[in-house]
C-alpha cells in the first residue's frame, strides 16, 4: 500500500512549511486539509486551510503574492509537508516582510531584523 | 509589552521547523511547549515535547545526535518557530537519513529520493 498522508494527528490537519525553491529560505508554516493538499497539486498554487477561517485558502488569492509550487517533501511520520515553492511577489508576509519569520530571539526579546519589502496597506487595503 | 510566543493555538504546543543553519536544509518539524523551548535555550540542544510520549524530548539524547543551536526566529502569529541549528552527527531522521524529509511526491506516489548516510540499527538499536 502506498505511504498515505497522516492527518489523522491534527484533526485532518498536517503542517506544511513552505521554502523558497530558490534561496531555501523558510518564508511560512501554515496547515493543509486533505482537500487544501489536492488543491494545491491540482491548481500549483500553494493553498492552505485556515484555521481561523475554517475555510480553504489559497496564498495569494487576495494579495496577487501566489505561491508557485515546485515540489513537495514529506516526513518519516508523513505528518508533515516541505513545500517548495517559488514566490510571486515581494514577500510572502501580510505585514509586508519576504518572510513571515522576520523576528529573532536575542536575548529574552524578539527583535525585528530584518525591513519590510511592501506596504501592506497598498495590497490588502483596509482590512489591514 | 515584549512579544510572547502562542501556545494557545495547539493546546500548549508550538510548531518548530528546524533548519541546517549552514545548508539551508530544513531537517524535521517537531513541537515545544514552554518548558521545551526554555530548555532549548538554557542548554543549546534543542528539545521538544513528544506528542506520543508526552514528555520532553531532546534530540540527540540517546543518538548523540544533537542539534546545536544557533538562533531562533518566530512568525507574523508567534505561533510558529524556525531554529537554525547545527547538527551533531550524519542525519537527524530516526530512519538513517540526513533529513526527515526523505521522499518528495512524484505523480501520486512518495518515493525516496536519497539514500540513508546512517545505519538506525548501530544507533538506536532493538528500538527500531
Amino acid at each position: 500500500m502506498p505511504l498515505q498522508l497522516d492527518f489523522d494527528k491534527q484533526n485532518g490537519l498536517i503542517t506544511a512549511v513552505v521554502q523558497d525553491a530558490n534561496t531555501g529560505r523558510v518564508l511560512m508554516v501554515g496547515f493543509m486539509n486533505q482537500a487544501a493538499f489536492d488543491k494545491t497539486i491540482e491548481t500549483g498554487h500553494v493553498t492552505f486551510f485556515s484555521r481561523s477561517r475554517q475555510k480553504l485558502w489559497t496564498k495569494g488569492e487576495s494579495s496577487g503574492h501566489y505561491l508557485q509550487l515546485k515540489s513537495i517533501a514529506t516526513d518519516c511520520d508523513a505528518d508533515a509537508l516541505l513545500v517548495q515553492a517559488e514566490p510571486i511577489g515581494p514577500g510572502v508576509c501580510h505585514n509586508g516582510f519576504e518572510s513571515c519569520f522576520y523576528r529573532t530571539l536575542h536575548g529574552d526579546e524578539w527583535i525585528e531584523t530584518e525591513q519590510p519589502v511592501y506596504d501592506p496597506s497598498s495590497v490588502y487595503g483596509a482590512r489591514q
